[in-house]
């Protein structure tokens, strides 16, 4: 790259961000009508632009296929008819649910006659950076619009001429409905736009990183910007002594095989010892004919046939497919101080029929849901009822779980009086 | 130093920080009871060993009086029985405010038979970078155990003596009080340490510095781990051509003379040209006789007297002291232009008497605290209700304004069911 090349494309993302500065503050302004007149309006562009978003998505299609991309990969990447409308349905969903922008959280009158009100407010810039699949661009722009933020949004290079025009439309829409265009901006895919949004202090209030391990530890590093960490999802399910074992298998079976690609699938299963005989001989054979490739410790191994042996990567690895770590641990503290070494506080379940148990294990693990009797894939935005969830925070900051439309949001505090003075 | 003593160092805050990171699974345990006894246990060690306070602190003292300190500056570092009694006092203060731990936030029954219950659950481990006054040592102890919290505190290298000798005794009354006495510590006032806090990801949960500018900057550009960002406080008193000019003098003196050095006091007042006339003499002449030294726009000079010329640097500064910059706005529009380029995002203050004024202030400005009518002051835990703060936060996640006990905690999803799976 020349010098003016990329001194020209620094130069754009500080533009396009103080652009999005100037249009948070009148979305920040604009009425929930308002909002919701342009999230019909973005659903129905592109409702109404299928071949254009279609052919934009061939030629990332084409430029992938010429690289090292997997078909998962390339699945993801890959728009349809069906693909686009539901986009377009998810904008729809969320004008029914509740604008959080000038919600009252909490409020009070102090002695001294000064009255404490604390409002909900939209973050602002926010600027989410994300990988892969093209619908997160329509899911970030709705949630931001709704929310009353801008959007900042940076896709990965390979999903560049679908989000490209994807955002054309989306800004159109919203500048049909008399709202600043400006509100929701692509930033280009190369390298060092990540870098600029990262550090765009007094710009960018917030980033949202969605994607791999890889790209939030590169995002939390190197940010000075507040950051969001979503997604990294090390999920155990313990199975206690006092567990109904059919409950168990079913839940077991679920957690890791129902959609092994997502952040709150299981990956490692501890079984207490004193019903690991019974329990996982069956619960071994359901995996294994479900596809699993099983991970465990040579006590596992002598209850199972076709187990691999699992070192402390297996215990640390977020499989993200048909791989399951299993352990038996000598009590409930082991399992609890397993999680607590390995976890990575996004959800862990214990199933159990003890309620002395099922308080040691809510009690004892740190983590951003804990499932009892039920399995770790209800870690979900829409599952908790929120609608649609722009990531799931394992951070204990701001907001830990299923980030919904309030997590998008700060509060003022504004206090009136009568000329109190102290 | 030896390469030896600098690794011992640095092996020492990791150290610290895993033991802070066992005894803040004791404190999450341990009841209100518990914790209510121990501040009581710190707040009666306190008072009974102010000697040995004043001792360390004597030293402290002597070692400064060699430096460069200022006067203000070594007041702040000086200790008196009455103000070790303050501190006690304040501690006491804590065990009458709800604990939030276990506090329910929300919670709601979903249509599969889930229960989800959304708790508080404390932080972790909290590190507190500050300077100055060794006051904040007994208040940030006391906050942190209320909530829950092991806390990793950095003082000065200036107030070591009396931190250290502070730290032990509040440590050992935690110990006495049943509760693991490594829940409070002090780390090393090396240059090092603080780095090392501030990249202690997986051990240290959140970073909140207490400090000036300079301090705030470095911890945010230097941090890994999460950082809660307080008390730069660049407020504007905004008087508007609507306002009571007798309440609006009141609240601008009171704003800017109470208590110049902290951060809830006015740096800026802007004046509505349509009033300016009327009340800018009045104004400047009582701001001149309290002791205040104004920077002024040429609009500003014309109407009073000894107004040195404003520049750039003047909107932008927190003064601290007793100076005030001083503009005329030609509208409300242009004071919320004004604060929107040079505020902080702590407190915003605006006089007037038009509820149409005060609507697009309050909707215009971005900041933790928007004041109407009321003296830019009152943004104080204290004043606010909650009891102790532990600071102001001017950042948006998370928290903003001040930050009380619910502040340093987190949530944690509980879901309970019978066996669900999706």
């Amino acid at each position: 790259m020349t010098q003016g090349a990329r001194a020209e494309q620094q130069d754009s993302v500080g533009t396009q961000a103080l652009a999005a500065r100037t249009a948070a503050r009148a979305l920040a302004a604009a009425s929930s009508a308002k909002k919701n007149a342009a999230l019909t309006g973005m659903a129905d562009a592109l409702g109404g632009q299928l071949p254009e978003i279609l052919e934009a998505n061939a030629a990332d299609l084409v430029n992938a296929e010429g690289g090292d991309m997997s078909t998962a990969m390339l699945d993801r990447l890959r728009l349809t008819e069906q693909r686009i409308l539901d986009m377009a349905e998810a904008l729809r969903k969320l004008i029914a649910l509740p604008d959080p922008v000038g919600q009252v959280v909490r409020g009070s009158a102090l002695s001294n006659g000064l009255q404490v009100t604390q409002v909900r407010v939209p973050l602002g810039v926010v600027a989410i950076v994300y990988e892969g699949r093209p619908n997160v661009t329509a899911d970030a722009a709705g949630l931001c619009i709704k929310s009353g933020n801008a959007a900042l949004l940076r896709g990965s290079a390979s999903a560049y001429q679908t989000n490209r025009v994807l955002v054309a439309i989306l800004s159109n829409a919203l500048a049909c409905a008399g709202l600043p265009g400006q509100g929701i901006q692509l930033v280009g895919a190369h390298r060092s736009t990540v870098g600029e949004l990262l550090t765009a202090r007094g710009l960018v209030d917030v980033v949202i990183p969605r994607g791999g391990a890889g790209l939030i530890e590169h995002v939390v590093s190197h940010a000075t910007v507040p950051v969001i960490e979503t997604g990294i999802g090390n999920c155990h399910v313990y199975v206690d002594a006092a567990a109904d074992l059919a409950m168990a298998e079913a839940i077991v079976l679920n957690a890791k095989t129902s959609r092994p690609s997502v952040c709150n699938s299981a990956e490692t299963l501890l079984v207490h010892r004193d019903i690991a005989e019974r329990f996982l001989p069956p619960m071994a054979a359901a995996l294994q004919d479900a596809g699993v490739t099983l991970h465990g410790d040579p006590a596992v191994a002598r209850l199972a046939s076709h187990v691999l042996p699992a070192t402390e990567k297996d215990w640390a690895t977020e499989y993200l497919s048909l791989d399951m770590a299993v352990r038996i641990v000598d009590s409930l503290p082991g399992a609890v101080e397993h999680i607590a070494r390995w976890g990575t506080g996004h959800t862990e379940a214990i199933v159990s029929d003890s309620a002395s148990a099922i308080a040691a294990f809510v009690a004892g693990v740190d983590a951003a849901a804990v499932m009892v009797n039920a399995s770790t894939r209800f870690t979900d935005g829409s599952e908790f009822g929120f609608g649609a969830e722009i990531g799931i925070s394992t951070q204990k900051l701001h907001a830990r779980g299923p980030l919904g439309l309030p997590e998008l949001t700060t509060t003022t505090y504004v206090v009136t009086g009568t000329g109190q003075i102290r």
